[in-house]
C-alpha cells in the first residue's frame, strides 16, 4: 500500500507533462537514407519530450527512405514543436502530419451488419420479402413479440442533444456525435449490448421528449447521455413515466450508481457504516441530486448538500423555481448546518465532489474527520487535485484513470442494460440501482480491499455480467420484467 | 429465347404449389433406428409436397437417433400436414417444429458493432475520453466535417412508420421493423451502406416529418419506407425542402427508377422509342405519380394514367383535395382519352400496373397495340397472372423472383444511396434519379437483351457500383455534392 501510494504521487507530478495516446501524431518523412540519421531524428523527437511508438518504412525508392514515425504528445501544441524540431534536422522533408485519434474516427467508428448472410435468393426469401411477412403478422399480433424478433430485443438508443458534453459544454449534436458513438462502443464491448446514437437537432425539453417517445419502438431501452440540467432531470422522469421501456440518465444515475459502490467498500475500509457517517455532497445538479437519492435509499442518514453559495437547508429561503433544490432542503441536512464549504466540510467523513475544478483546498480536507474519503469527480479537473490532498485523506477517487480509484460510469451502463434487456424490463427501478452498486462493490472481495482499490478497474471484464445478474433478477423479484424467469435468472 | 418463355410459363403453372425457404421448417424427431425408418419418413414428406433441404442427425442415445429434417414447404398450413403426417409413421416421436423464418429473426437481424477495438487505456483515451474532445470541437467549430468524422458519413435512416407494409397494410411500428431490417441488410451487402431502422409511433404527418428533422445530424440520407399515401408524398416533399441531407421515398421513387430503367431496355428490344409510345399507367398513387413524373423527365409524351374509374383527365370534374391527380390530369392524356381500364388500354404500347391484383384480363392485353410491353408491379400477385398474360404479350416484368424480369427497388437504393454519400449529396435531384435508370439499365449489353432478360438480377454485383458511379458524378455536375470531387468521381 505504501508503494501504490508513492506511485500515485509520483503520477501527480509528471501529470503536467503526460504524453497520451490521445495527441498521438504519426509524422511521415523522407530522407537519403544514411548511418546516424534515423538516431538524430528519435533523439530529436525524444528531447522535446515526445513519446516515440511505432517506427514503419512506408517505402524505399532511389536511396530515399520514407518512414512513419508514431509520437505521443502531451498536446495539440506540443505536437507541433515535435514536427517543428525533426524538420531542422538537415536532410529531412516532412510529408505529411497525421492526427491518430482523426484518423481513426474518419467515416465515425461503429457500423452496421447483418447477423445472417445475404447471399442468395432463398437467404433473401427468409430475411426479406416474402417470408418476413409472416414474422411481421406475427408482431402485429402480439407487439410485446417485437422483444423477441426484432432489434429490440437487444437494441438500446444513446440520445444526446449535445447541450452538455463532457467539460465542453453546449456544442450541438454533431459534435456531440463522436462521444455517443464511443458510448455505442462500450455499450459493445463490456456487455454485448447493440446500441445506436441518435443526436438531436433540438435542446427543447418537449420536443426531446415526444422525440424519443416516437422513435422508442425501435429500441429496447433508451440511454439519455449529455443533456444539461435541470432539462435532463424533467426529459428523464416524463420518459420513464410515459415509455414502457426503461430510460436511464446515465450522467445522473450511472454516476450516483458507481459512487454508491465505491462508497461502500471505501467505508469497509475505514471501517464506517453507511448509516452513520457524515456525507457533504458540493453540486447540487443532475448528478449531484442523483447520488444524494441514492445515498438515502442505500441507508445514509447524515448528508449535507452545498451549492456554490454553501449548505442547502431550511435557512434557504429563496428556492422557488428549484425543485431540486427543495427536494434536497426537503431530505437532507437535518441539523441545519449553514456556511460555506469550507466550514461545513469541518468533522466530515465523506466529501463526494460533482462541481468544478479546485473548489477544495488542502486545509479543507485536513479538517476533515479521521480517514476522510474524497471523491473529487469534477472532469477533467477534479475538485482538488489528488496530490494535493493525499497527505491529508485515507481515500481518494476520481474520475480519471491516471490517478487510483477511477470511478467511471463504464462500470455500470453496460451490465445494467445487459441486465434490463436480459429479461425485458419495463423500468430501471431503485432496486436494480442499488443492486446494481452492490454488484460493482463486490467484484472486490473484502480481502483484497485497499485504500487505493475500492473500485474495480474499468477493464475488470467480472463487473458487467455481475451487474447484468443482479439487476435482471431485481427486476424479476419487482415486478417490472417482462420475462418472469429465464434459465440464467431464475427466482430460486 | 424461346426455352426462357418455355421455363417462364412452366413457372407460371407450379406457382401455386411452390415449397419456399420462405416457409421452412426444421423438424425435430426421435425413434429407434431401424433399416428403412428414414425412408419411410422422407417417403412421407415427399408425398406431402414437402421439398425436403438438410437431414442432420443431433445425436444418438440407447439405440435412439434423434434428426433435424429441415423441409421447404409452401404454406404455413402445408407446414402442418407434413408434420401431421411424419407422426402418422410407427414409432416416430416429434420432439420439436422449429420455423426457420422466425429462428432466424430472433434478436432481430442487424447489429451495431464497433470498428475499432476498445481492448486497452490506449484505445479508450482514442475513441472515448480524453482523446474524443478534440474531434468534438473540431466539429463544433465547422459542423459539415461531421459528414467526414462521424457515422454519417456513411449511415442512412430507414424510416417508417408502418402504415403500409408490403401488401400487410397498417400494421404499426413493431411489426413494421422486420421489414426495416431487411432494408438495413440489403443496404449493407449490395453497396456497404451501413442503415439504421427507425419505426415511428405516430402516423401523423406533421409529427414524422418532425420527428425525421429532429434525428437528421445523426445520417447522412433518410430513406422513407412503407409510409401510406398520400401523406408519404408531402413528408417527402417538406422533408426535401427543410432538410440539408438526401430524402427519399423508396416506394415512390426507388419503383420508378428500375421501372423506367426496365422500360428503357424494354423498347430497345422491340425497336420504339420512349417519345412515341402510348403508355397507360394503372394506379395513381404516390408510386404511380413518381413513375408518371420520371417518364415524363425521360421524354415520354404520351402517358394516360387511370384510377379505379378509368382514365383520369380534362372530363374529371371532382378532383379538390387529390393535388396528385390535378398534377396527373395537368401533365399527361393530352389526347384527353376517357373510359374504363379495358377501354383505355386498347391500342397502347405499354402497361405499367401499380394497381391491385388481376384487374387486367387477357382480352385487355390481347387489345395492345403490337410488340406489347407489360410491368405488372402489385404485390405479391400482380395485375395479371404472367401464365395469363403471356401469349398476349411481348414483354412481361412483374415484382416477383419467380417470373423473369423482376423490377424490384433493390436494383437502385443501395447504389443510389452510395452514390449521394461518396460526395456528401444534399439532395436526390431529378438528373440524379434519370441518371440511376440509365446505370441499372445499362449493366446489360444491348446485345443480350431479350424479352425475358431487359432488367438485370437483383443479385448481379455489377448494378450498385454502377448507379453509384453514375450518381455521384451528377450529384457533382448539378451542383449538389458537398465534395466537388473524388478521386473516384473527378469531373474531367
Amino acid at each position: 500500500m505504501v508503494s501504490l501510494r508513492h506511485e500515485f504521487m509520483f503520477l501527480g507530478n509528471i501529470v503536467m507533462h503526460q504524453q497520451s495516446p490521445s495527441y498521438a501524431i504519426t509524422v511521415r518523412l523522407r530522407y537519403h537514407d544514411s548511418p546516424g540519421l534515423l538516431g538524430k531524428i528519435t533523439t530529436a523527437i525524444g528531447s522535446a519530450h515526445g513519446f516515440i511508438g511505432a517506427v514503419d518504412i512506408v517505402g524505399v525508392t532511389e536511396g530515399q527512405i520514407t518512414r512513419d514515425i508514431t509520437v505521443n504528445c502531451s498536446t495539440v501544441d506540443h505536437g507541433q514543436q515535435i514536427v517543428t524540431e525533426i524538420a531542422k534536422i538537415d536532410g529531412i522533408t516532412i510529408m505529411h502530419v497525421s492526427d491518430r485519434v482523426f484518423l481513426m474516427h474518419l467515416g465515425g467508428k461503429i457500423e452496421v451488419n447483418s447477423k445472417t448472410p445475404l447471399k442468395t435468393r432463398d437467404d433473401l426469401s427468409m430475411a426479406y420479402t416474402p417470408g418476413v411477412a409472416r414474422v411481421c403478422q406475427s408482431i402485429h399480433q402480439d407487439p410485446d413479440s417485437s422483444f423477441a424478433l426484432t432489434i429490440r430485443k437487444n437494441m438500446v438508443a444513446v440520445v444526446s442533444d449535445g447541450s452538455a458534453v463532457l467539460g465542453l459544454g453546449n456544442i450541438g449534436p454533431e459534435a456531440a456525435m463522436p462521444v455517443m458513438e464511443g458510448k455505442a462502443m462500450l455499450f459493445k464491448e463490456f456487455a454485448g449490448v447493440d446500441a445506436f446514437p441518435i443526436v438531436l437537432a433540438t435542446q427543447d425539453t418537449e420536443e426531446i421528449i415526444q422525440t424519443v417517445k416516437r422513435i422508442a419502438p425501435t429500441f429496447g431501452g433508451i440511454n439519455l447521455e449529455d443533456i444539461s440540467a435541470p432539462r435532463c432531470i424533467e426529459i428523464e422522469e416524463r420518459l420513464e413515466q410515459e415509455l414502457e421501456i426503461p430510460v436511464f440518465h446515465d450522467d445522473q444515475h450511472g454516476t450516483a450508481i458507481v459512487v454508491l459502490a465505491a462508497l461502500k467498500n471505501a467505508l469497509h475500509c475505514v471501517k464506517k457504516s453507511i448509516e452513520d457517517v457524515k456525507i457533504l455532497i458540493n453540486g447540487p445538479g443532475a448528478a449531484g441530486t442523483a447520488i444524494t437519492r441514492l445515498l438515502l435509499d442505500a441507508g445514509a442518514k447524515k448528508i449535507v448538500v452545498c451549492d456554490r453559495d454553501g449548505a442547502l437547508g431550511h435557512h434557504c429561503t429563496d428556492l422557488s423555481g428549484e425543485p431540486a433544490k427543495q427536494w434536497i432542503v426537503a431530505n437532507t441536512n437535518q441539523g441545519n448546518e449553514a456556511g460555506e464549504l469550507s466550514q461545513v466540510i469541518q468533522d466530515k467523513d465523506v466529501f463526494i465532489g460533482v462541481s468544478a475544478a479546485d473548489v477544495l483546498k488542502a486545509e479543507d480536507v485536513a479538517s476533515m474527520a479521521a480517514d476522510p474519503i474524497v471523491f473529487a469527480l469534477a472532469n477533467p479537473n477534479p475538485e482538488i487535485n489528488p496530490a494535493i490532498a493525499a497527505p491529508h485523506v485515507r481515500i481518494i477517487g476520481t474520475g480519471r484513470s491516471d490517478y487510483p480509484n477511477q470511478i467511471n460510469n463504464v462500470l455500470c451502463f453496460p451490465g445494467l442494460f445487459r441486465g434490463v434487456l436480459d429479461v425485458r424490463a419495463r423500468e430501471i427501478n431503485g432496486a436494480m440501482k442499488l443492486a446494481a452498486a452492490d454488484a460493482i462493490a463486490s467484484v472486490i472481495e473484502p480481502e483484497n480491499l485497499t485504500d487505493d482499490y475500492v473500485v474495480p478497474s474499468v477493464f475488470d471484464r467480472r463487473v458487467a455480467p455481475e451487474v447484468a445478474r443482479a439487476v435482471a433478477q431485481t427486476a424479476i423479484e419487482t415486478g417490472v420484467a417482462r420475462k418472469k424467469s429465464t434459465t440464467q435468472y431464475q427466482v430460486v
